[in-house]
């Protein structure tokens, strides 16, 4: 069971919703994904946000989408495909109770009426984002990349790039969403 | 029924996790908020993410944090209170399960031998970000918000601001968050 965990904390990471490279730019000194050669793209942590989404048990985790300039513009124009220089950024984060929140949301569901039952509910259901598990990213080299869609891909855990079976995956996953250049995530306004 | 899940999305997301207004800046031409004079921020859409959550049923949405360059580095820095200039948005979508990511999802979960009744608690588990409920501000001003603990609040819907009474809900939820200058948020790396 934990390998099961373990393949699909990875595989649903890698697949299920987004995914997975970084550019030929990135830092110097950082190592390069296997198969697609994606560093850490610089700054990827403040770029704008194309939308959320969560992802069940076992996997629990909570996951925001960032997008580049070239990313957000097309997103956002509807582009399709995407230019190249696109990058998508995926950061996931375990899905972690908050006992500081949960209180003000018990708070507030008792001072509505809302029935005891439904309150815990409510509860079981709210989670803030914890421990950060791994980043993916989706570059566009329509090129560079023209094997795969023209994407590449990479995954990264604790900054440092995961194994090349791990990145074997990623075009797979996305195989699904070729109407959307391989893109599952939709732009929220 | 109906009436208490208007009221506990009101205030879920008034107090929930975060909460509520916009600067004193914003388009001229646009309303403010009622209490605090909040107008919708320029440009929030495209601030950095401090971090993200959800709220279970009947709530039932996920949500973004987004900070303005005060916000964010004051995050990263540890800077409490945040210092005036301060805007925190909170974005809130409804949870909305995707039948594209669910099929993905299922296969590699089917691939990697999760038993059934797992993978439909996987599924019943993973959603995106649909339709926006509404959009909340935190706006620091010790001087003017002295009363509110140096924040002003705003709650946006569809771009217009909602009414008094919302609006006199958002100090009292983010009293429990005292200690944290009135902010329940913590920022993920």
């Amino acid at each position: 069971m934990k390998r099961i965990v373990f393949y699909l904390v990875a595989i649903a990471m890698a697949g299920g919703m987004l995914a997975v490279t970084a550019p030929l730019s990135g830092h110097a000194d950082e190592e390069a994904a296997p198969i697609y050669g994606v560093k850490l793209p610089a700054g990827y942590r403040d770029w704008p946000m194309i939308s959320i989404a969560q992802v069940g048990a076992p996997v629990n985790d909570i996951r925001a989408k960032l997008g580049n300039d070239t990313a957000m513009k097309a997103f956002r124009d509807g582009t399709r495909p995407f230019p190249d220089g696109t990058i998508i950024a995926r950061l996931a984060y375990q899905q972690v109770a908050s006992e500081e929140s949960n209180k003000v949301i018990r708070a507030v569901a008792e001072q509505r009426g809302l029935p005891p039952e439904q309150i815990e509910k409510l509860l079981a259901g709210s989670f803030v984002a914890g421990p950060p598990t791994n980043v993916q990213f989706m570059v566009k080299d329509s090129k560079k990349y023209a094997a795969t869609g023209g994407w590449g891909f990479a995954q990264f855990t604790n900054g440092k790039p995961d194994d090349e079976a791990t990145h074997k995956t990623c075009f797979g996953c996305h195989a699904p969403a070729k109407d959307h250049d391989f893109v599952f995530t939709r732009y929220t306004p």
